[in-house]
């Protein structure tokens, strides 16, 4: 077990006596105390005071442990100093590790230091003020579950006994991070319209868009709360099963292009002005909503604020069930239906308490400090809006947002879904009007056409790049202003990693902070993992940005940290992500181990195999990747590098330079790199290590207890990264060039980016291929395929 | 998608006026409305009436069709009778259902008689008493997310208003049923310390046992609170990793066991008297608690009656964190440590604030009725207390419970737990003492001595019955008085079928209502599915027991509810399980299909096969059933009936009469039923079909929606049920015969009680082999098996 703490700020002894002092664990009555066992004993009774019984807390301070022959009821029943090691027994427990499991409490600094936990440099007795820093330093410490001692106890209803006190300072912050004080049981529910600069189902009338607060009820007393959006498109419902008829079968041909010379200007998209109809004329205002609602999903980082003074917003947009307009899937008036809240919520646009009436409503109880959060389609929003660069938001935390729906969609003028996903069949996924069987009958027809159009206008036929996709570029405008908190999955293949890669390069021209976390999963969540403080990372950067709390987190925080992929709960700070720290190193493909020889491959499989694999994605790619022999031998290149010396980092974007040549008038060219050796790898989904052991405050919400495991049997090989290309789009994704049969072509293409460790005796290696059974059109189609692998080289980002 | 409702009481329109006043749907506001439209648009205000804003009402009504031309809102403003298909069509809405999905608005009653929804016996056009009745009746129905209307509503806020006005009555009943209007936010978590009337870890002082209690803020103003208790090992933590190294490892030979000639009166346990401490002095009393806690872990089920006025405590009983005693696997002493509860919760018994102070506190705020709720342990547990006839204890609802841990851990003379599973190492999970360091220090000696005394005296080698096991038949005693609710899962191979059978069968001896219901799940909770409405029926039958609410639980309920195996949501009522209904049908052996024609095999295989099936259970039981040609094929024997002319609904418990010789002097066979025939079968564990949208209550837990789906893919047979016997205990579980080779003897025993439905067009298979490599020691011994098939047969409970 690993635990690795980034969001801990380095406090120095007289802020510690403040903090400790707001939080109740210092005052009038024990600051006198001399004897530091003495003390110890009093912050002991004051941790459990939640239990307003004396003998009861007594009671658990016996069950401590203080030595392997001493309780800590009797330990600090007694004048002295504190020993270290009793100290830290006593700190183990108070974090949940259990003696005799995961320490001994004959050397509790033992496995201190294995598990990453901080121990204070101080001598083996200590004092008073070590007392009263190390038990500072123990509240900001994470425990088994997941959480900062501190979170823990608030969970448990420590600070519960002191809400009531006027002096009780709330908001409250300690080592830089918003606390839990905030009545849960009593959050404002209440539901708005916000009228947008919009008319998207052109019905004369301005889109009105449905905004769901959360609000401490504190706000009613005047307290003004900093707001965490989420742009939700999901939130309102999801038509799943409508959806599927809208998916595009992959199973068909390629086909050869007509040849073009489009430049950029040709695809380039130019916004038209619109004649907005005029706003509704405000009939009235009041301060009091007059709808309600109960949220099902929940967002567990979201709810984790919600008890921290942080009010949260939602908002489905334009399309989504209760507002107006349609779904376009990406374009700029759903990032504007996005910014339209921040808007209202900062005091910059006008809401009504219903559909009706006419009545504005004011975000009153907002301090107009808005932090957007989301993963996926929500992450997507929250990066468009702050390329916006829109008033009132401060900062986006994005989890596996896109940038740019061409490379969600497409790849090198191929179509690159898996599902048969495209533009179209997510418009239909989100557009939950439909599910309001009234407002849908008026609106039906002209959705219809919508989808329609949007069907042509995608062209996943032809998969190159147009006018329609350079409208759903959202870093095209960059007028970022907030700073970003940007997360992502290496292994993530919804949403890639070239979209990070992009939104992060194109964030660097903007006079901003930001910062990067590479996971090793899929397309997840962080919040709820036991070796990383993701949400402590999270607190201390929105209490800045929102609180505009001088915490240092800009200063502080590592610039990048990266999850490790071949050391469990390992996770690294890194200055940057594919900058001058790497270097390009050049592999030419003739000199490495061709595996089954080949340099011609033939794209067609025997029918049977093509069906076996069309159902059993895992067993094509396993097939794919084997070196252990497999129908797909002679259907790929498999090029290996000898075992390595030494651990191979690969960071940022390798890329391929291929000279290839094709029977057919059309083609493509797949490139996997791949991580050959064995290794019990980590598992990409996360698995639950401890169900409902996180408390996010008190009676509040519970989360699970996350972790990418290792698997537990070891495997040969792990795909790293992987890249596609249609052969007619060798210059760019909307240029297509003329393919002639057996005549060689350069080509030249990046892979998705990643951060990889290859392990000393591991060898990387090379498979190429032509269809992507999961990714590509693959129509099974009798094309061969040669590569000239003298005259082609891999470039990769290798960690000086 | 079906929908299958039990729990609803047929009521006559004065009780419906009444109902409906008392939820607030009318009034003398709304009562003297003659236009049937007129009225119906009322009742869908007040539904709404959550929402302050009367526009935010009418846009809600807006959104519903009534006819396929004309939304809610228009059709009832005007006069005149209502359709019964407009009412339905917004019936449908407001359950949730979609139109062009799950219904069509020209015509609501098709999907309606689909699904199972109840449609009201009146002409096409409703009068204003038919809409009265048609209203409540809708309420009263199930949606699409496994609610009742009226639970969801409450869910969504429709009670919350009222709260406050003290003419509103609190507890709420409605068909029978408790309302969700207690404030679950205001709920008491207290601990105490109840004193029992044991000392099992000989300290000289009775054992306390912790009680952590949720109970109703209101009942600080007055309102006493039936109780729901759990007595739960596991909710204070448990020892998973240390429990491991007391595993049994099962791949070891079975032995020759020395014969004896034991009655049961050798094996019987006798209860030695044993002189207890005198009670703690009382050194005071009060109404205040002195502790409280978080619980972690949510039994969903007891979640949803904390909204519902009832209080619900838990507690782990002897040798559980921060209890007194020791774990003892189902012994007496952890049945009265679960009645002691009871005892105080009726008044009986005393409890004190803390472990030190020996102030006593009463549970003035119960009612002092108390029903138990669990599954498993915590199931074995509510059998166990029902059986002592406490006093206080009206019913006891039990989910997979034990009422004899022998047959859990053993069979006819034979271990038959997975994973190495038996008494010591279940002991050892649930001490959670240990997980108390300083606690644990203590008593660890004795705690180790006693685990090694287990260890000897379960006799895990020899498998066989003796006074440890009887010691451990909780069924023994039997002095019944709760009602009970029995709940089995039929796939449930960890709790088997024959521990509700067996329970099921006492408690008819008894003057007790008791019902049953067998689902089609391994061992797992219902209280979450869209197909059958558990959570309705729990708490039909808890108001009755508890809040002595007169509903006709027991007369209206079925006795006994089956889900079909072969048709999925489907649940059928019948009058008894394996009674007069069922008659008992003899298969001769020889007269069936051989399909290996084998009537000898040998048990052992190649070592590469056994190596493979150890580490794939999951491959053997497949090769086990397979018809297709396996490495099992010669080592069992495989005979199948004729195609069925017609459905054959087995019933009850079929058991089997084989002769069998061996060529060792120990032997075992094992036999499965098994149903061939291509399927597409149920999933055995339930899959989330909606993730978190049962609202239990206002703001207050939810729940995934679930459901045992039909698998994407058919297969060609199901395990129906099994049994195992060790030849040398052919007469009795503790009376060991002696076994010569090459002899044949005859093996009579059952198998595990189920209901299976065989369709037409289906074989029944026998599947004899000797040591099962899941459950029984398997030690790949060399040991053929003769089965003379002339001599043998099966006997199956038939339903006619």
């Amino acid at each position: 077990m690993k635990i690795n703490q980034f969001a801990y700020i380095p406090t120095d002894h007289q802020t510690i006596l403040q903090e400790l002092k707001d939080t109740r664990f210092l005052d009038e009555d024990n600051l006198h105390i001399q004897y530091p066992r003495q003390l110890l004993r009093d912050l002991l009774v004051r941790l459990y005071s939640m239990h307003a019984n004396l003998s009861t807390r007594l009671e658990k301070i016996s069950g401590l442990l203080a030595t392997p022959t001493e309780n800590a009821n009797t330990y600090t029943n007694k004048p002295g100093s504190v020993d270290k090691s009793a100290f830290y027994n006593v700190g183990l427990q108070l974090l949940g590790f259990l003696n005799d499991l995961d320490f001994s409490v004959n050397d509790p600094l033992k496995a201190m230091k294995q598990i990453g936990l901080p121990i204070m440099d101080a001598p083996e007795q200590l004092n008073r003020d070590q007392v009263i820093d190390a038990w500072y330093r123990l509240l900001n410490t994470r425990n088994k579950y997941g959480q900062l001692l501190i979170d823990y106890l608030a969970g448990k209803g420590y600070y519960q006994q002191f809400l009531k006190n006027p002096t009780f300072k709330k908001p409250l912050f300690f080592n830089g991070k918003a606390q839990a004080v905030f009545d849960t049981s009593r959050l404002v529910r209440e539901t708005v319209y916000v009228e947008s600069s919009l008319d998207t189902d052109h019905d004369g009338r301005r889109d009105l868009l449905k905004a769901n607060i959360i609000r401490p009820a504190e706000t009613n007393a005047g307290f003004k709360a900093p707001v965490i959006f989420t742009a939700d498109p999901y939130s309102e419902g999801m038509n799943v099963k409508w959806a599927e008829k809208y998916a595009h079968d992959n199973s068909r041909p390629l086909k050869h292009k007509q040849p073009n010379n489009l430049t950029y200007a040709d695809v380039e998209f130019h916004y038209q002005k619109v004649d907005l109809p005029a706003p509704r004329t405000i009939k009235g205002k009041t301060n009091q909503a007059g709808e309600t609602f109960t949220k099902l999903w929940s967002y567990s980082l979201n709810d984790y604020f919600l008890a921290r003074g942080f009010a949260v917003v939602y908002s489905g947009g334009i399309g989504t069930r209760d507002s107006d307009g349609l779904r376009t899937t990406g374009t700029r008036a759903e990032t504007l239906s996005a910014t339209a809240i921040i808007e209202w919520l900062h005091g910059d646009r006008t809401a009504f308490t219903n559909r009706t009436d006419q009545i504005a409503i004011k975000a009153w109880w907002s301090s107009g400090s808005v932090g957007m959060t989301g993963r996926s389609y929500l992450g997507t929003l929250s990066t468009a809006a702050a390329f916006t660069g829109v008033d009132g938001l401060k900062t986006s935390i994005v989890e596996a947002g896109l940038s740019n729906y061409y490379d969600y969609y497409r790849e090198n003028g191929l179509v690159v879904a898996p599902d048969g996903d495209d533009a179209d069949a997510l418009a239909e996924y989100t557009f939950s009007r439909q599910q309001s069987a009234a407002d849908y009958a008026q609106i039906k027809d002209q959705w219809l056409a919508h989808l329609r159009q949007m069907k042509i206008d995608q062209d996943h036929d032809s998969g190159s790049f147009n006018s329609f996709w350079d409208a759903r570029r959202t870093e095209k405008v960059n007028h970022t202003k907030a700073d970003m908190l940007l997360v992502h999955g290496l292994n993530d293949w919804n949403v890639k990693t070239s979209q990070v890669w992009n939104s992060r390069n194109r964030l660097k021209t903007r006079p901003i902070t930001q910062k990067l976390i590479l996971h090793q999963g899929q397309h997840e969540y962080l919040n709820n993992f036991r070796s990383f403080d993701y949400t402590d990372i999270v607190n201390l950067w929105l209490t800045n940005k929102l609180f505009n709390i001088n915490n240092q987190v800009n200063e502080h925080l590592a610039d990048v940290i990266v999850q490790d992929n071949a050391q469990p709960e390992t996770w690294t700070a890194y200055p940057d992500w594919g900058g001058s720290e790497s270097e390009s190193t050049i592999y030419p493909l003739n000199d490495l181990i061709n595996l089954n020889e080949n340099t011609i491959f033939p794209d067609q499989l025997p029918e049977d195999d093509y069906k076996v694999y069309s159902n059993d994605l895992k067993k094509w790619h396993h097939d794919l990747y084997s070196r252990d022999g497999s129908q797909m031998d002679s259907h790929c290149i498999r090029l290996l590098t000898k075992r390595l010396n030494e651990d191979l980092v690969i960071d940022g974007r390798p890329s391929i330079s291929l000279r290839v040549a094709t029977n057919q008038e059309f083609g493509m060219i797949s490139v996997a790199l791949v991580d050959y050796g064995k290794a019990r790898r980590l598992t990409e989904s996360p698995q639950t290590i401890d169900s409902m052991r996180i408390l996010q405050g008190y009676h509040w919400r519970k989360d699970d207890l996350k972790e990418f495991l290792p698997q537990k049997t070891e495997t040969d090989f792990k795909r790293i990264t992987q890249a596609h290309m249609n052969m007619q789009n060798r210059n760019n994704s909307y240029k297509v060039d003329e393919l002639n049969a057996m005549t060689f072509y350069r080509l030249d293409f990046p892979f998705q980016p990643t951060v990889w460790r290859l392990l000393k005796g591991h060898q990387l290696g090379i498979v190429i291929y032509a269809s992507d059974m999961e990714y590509t059109v693959h129509g099974n189609q009798d094309v061969y395929y040669t590569v000239d692998l003298k005259k082609s080289h891999l470039n990769i980002p290798k960690l000086k």
